[in-house]
């Protein structure tokens, strides 16, 4: 075996895995379109074959007792699992009778597993149940990933200030669970109970059991596929509409917390302070927002509250579900709402964006920045959640501002090269690298859809939701000469 | 006398001076409009009147042998003196003929003395002299009030890695110039000569010298008023588009450079790291736009060059002179230009923006950091320009990052709230934040002008364009209760 092979053996053992999982998945849409009468049951079933074969025998030829992984393989198995998933999961959208184009069923299969939700489909409504289902358990099964990624290797890794959890869990959650591979059971087991109790909501607000399956799922994840182009406007349910804003909340909270909250007897939600200025910042948002549509756009006052909670927070959790078109809002509201792209939900939820623990971190470090200019005398500790914070992580925090910016403003860049007017190139970079949905503009906009986009465009938003998911270091990391040099 | 007022007597004391020079100033355009018999020469002459008075009142009130500023005081003066010194300025172009509103012409005041080059006026080709000298003198002295600002006090403030100056001048400067009195008279020396060879050259290449003396005044300074609506593409000559960016890209070099090299008998311009950098992006996004405009919008090569150069420089160096409306480029023009808007000229120059020192410190923390992820243990210090860099500075640099891209997105969420389209409102605060001058869209794009928009849209901006020069910290700390702690 070539030695570089060799040094990433558990690496290729894990992918393996994950391919072998995947195709067990693909095993789903196959059996719903052959019970359908549906022809894309054999693409589900051919792609499921060769993933399945792929994956084992990956496994079989790297099989070795105990896995442990480096800092380097950390790094490779994080990169390379999110793209090679990603080509095995795009493997059926091509096969079907749908017939993408590589360019498509790539970037449908990226922006389903890093839960952004944007779309090159059009004609949702009629579409057999396979592809639809496929698309959902994409955005499913990226959401556990992304809680996985963020509690097991991040920490890890050092990126963006995921150090912190690193401490947190050697001194507070082993006392709950030992090891992470207890944890990511528990999440797992919370992950899926939400999921049930948004399905049996969204059914008895009057979806079929097959569309309350399917919005389960992508809401749960934060991801945003639907089973209509109207995307949740189809439903044109208030009750729905609340439904949703509930679970993308519930989505967008750190899982962790969940979990402590079942093995102590008390409930430390309002004791965390990401949640706390989550849950404001959705506030202060949705309240701007409902007196702009109430007095600005004579909105009765609580249809107002709707469009706004449910706007905000499909935008805030990086969800990207649409009731309507806000690019008709006026400039306020379209502003609001692409400002607010960039932020994210909490880190160790399935949502995107910067996340509100960088906020806060980014927030503190300007303010002791000001008494530190004013007292330079003073000895001053910025603080996190009662605890301080060391120069390593606020570093680590600002960076990750400094590359979410650079990798934005370079793809907005590259998407205007391939013609794209500059409210759609910005707006799409945006809403590709925060893992959102949808962009601004009558091309990409809350009505829009991604299919008119150039296959060169499609191969760069690809790039773009990869970067976001991956919190570009750790992308940037692998690129470097120094990652490789022994 | 009260107790803050006497804390404060050094700071009014400056203040009142600067009220003086104010006046004298003054005095130009009113002799102009009186030599050519237009009735503004009373509008001016009052106004120096009346400053006058009040900045001669506040020196001798508050007069005391030997200035020392200490580090609170140091803030009131950055702060109160632009904000002082905008207001005044503002007097004569609402008692002049032209009646600009209050808020009118205080945005006017705040763009000139900014350098940032936004006007309101419209139907410059026909305004009587003295109006159009105050606007480029405005510029002229606050070009070499920036630099005195970068050279004196931001060190002092430790505000955006500024305090790396302070270092700088302490071990090297001192032994050319022992004290900042001379340095700055150095300065100035160069600034006026800067300028004597500007205005020649235009005249040279068929200006009036009228036309020549505002111009050289608004290039050195990077501001860009103009004498014509049309800017320098009134006078659609090459020549003069090449004279501009030379001087442009002169004006945006660090002036201690020039002094420096005065002093000695080489040239250190080429071994500064900065004026490099700033050099190389310049070429880099002139090229990038000279191939667009030959390839995409089929421009004969020489004529793309001196369009792609001459609109790369102007926005770079933050001058905003216009030659053509760039919006009709096409998306990749426009977006690059648009992007370009933010970055600026190299530090303790007229030029604002972030800078590029402040690009160069952000990419090698990146970079670093980087470094650090893939090798933990591995003991890294960043350098700049051959010298270690500490926590503190990089530190610092990285928040006046988050500090710009916050007060652009707060004003641009401002200026939406007036009624203004997201491509005005976001362009429009990028502009004013960066101290450029025209932003994108039919509006106040480079072929429009600021006067449609609201009073509560100019009032924004005018405190954008304030806070952007002050480099955003410095007004915040003010502001900061901490400050006024004793």
């Amino acid at each position: 075996m070539h030695p570089i092979i060799d040094r990433s053996r558990p690496v290729l053992f894990v992918i393996g895995l994950l391919l072998a999982i995947l195709s067990l998945a693909e095993a789903v849409p196959a059996a719903a379109d052959a019970m359908a009468g549906n022809n894309d049951w054999k693409a589900f079933a051919e792609s499921s074959a060769m993933t399945l074969f792929i994956g084992v025998s990956l496994c079989l030829s790297t099989y070795a007792r105990g896995i442990r992984l480096n800092l380097r393989q950390g790094f490779q198995l994080t990169v390379a699992s999110w793209v090679v998933l990603s080509i095995f999961a795009a493997l059926p959208l091509e096969l079907s009778d749908a017939h993408l184009s590589l360019s498509d069923a790539v970037f449908e299969a990226v922006s389903g597993l890093t839960t952004t939700g944007s779309t090159v489909l059009v004609g949702l409504d009629n579409m057999p149940p396979g592809i639809l289902i496929w698309r959902a358990l994409l955005q499913w099964l990226g959401g556990i990933g992304i809680i996985a990624m963020a509690v097991i290797l991040l920490p890890f890794l050092q990126i963006g200030g995921m150090q912190l959890f690193r401490m947190e869990s050697s001194d507070q959650s082993e006392k709950i669970m030992p090891r992470s591979a207890h944890l990511i059971a528990a999440i797992l087991g919370v992950y899926a109970t939400l999921t049930l109790f948004a399905g049996l909501a969204y059914w008895e607000a009057g979806m079929t059991g097959f569309e309350a399956t399917i919005h389960a799922m992508t809401t749960v994840s934060t991801g945003g596929y639907s089973t209509s182009d109207g995307s949740l406007g189809h439903f044109n349910s208030e009750l729905i509409d609340w439904i949703a804003i509930l679970f993308m909340i519930a989505a967008s909270i750190p899982f962790v917390l969940y979990v402590r909250m079942l093995g102590r007897r008390h409930v430390p939600f309002w004791r965390d302070s990401q949640v706390r200025f989550f849950l404001s910042l959705l506030a202060a948002a949705t309240l701007s927002l409902t007196f702009w549509l109430w007095l600005h756009n004579h909105q009765p006052l609580g249809h107002a509250l709707t469009m706004a909670a449910f706007n905000v927070v499909s935008v805030v959790t990086t969800t990207g579900y649409a009731t309507e078109d806000y690019g008709t809002w006026g400039a306020f509201a379209v502003m609001l709402l692409f400002l607010l792209t960039a932020l994210g939900g909490c880190t160790g939820s399935t949502s995107g964006g910067l996340k509100a623990m960088r906020l806060q971190i980014a927030w503190a470090a300007i303010r002791d920045q000001m008494i530190r200019i004013v007292q330079p005398r003073r000895i001053l500790v910025t603080n996190y959640n009662g605890r301080p914070l060391g120069a390593g992580v606020i570093g680590s925090v600002l960076i990750l501002f400094l590359a979410f910016v650079t990798t934005v403003v370079v793809l907005a860049l590259g998407l205007a090269l391939t013609g794209l007017d500059p409210v759609t190139s910005i707006s799409g970079a945006l809403t590709a690298v925060a893992n959102v949905g949808p962009g601004l503009g009558p091309v990409i906009g809350p009505a829009g859809n991604f299919a008119p986009l150039s296959d060169a465009a499609e191969w760069m938003m690809s790039g773009g939701m990869l970067m976001g998911r991956l919190e570009f270091l750790t992308v940037l990391v692998v690129f470097s000469p120094e990652f490789w040099l022994d």
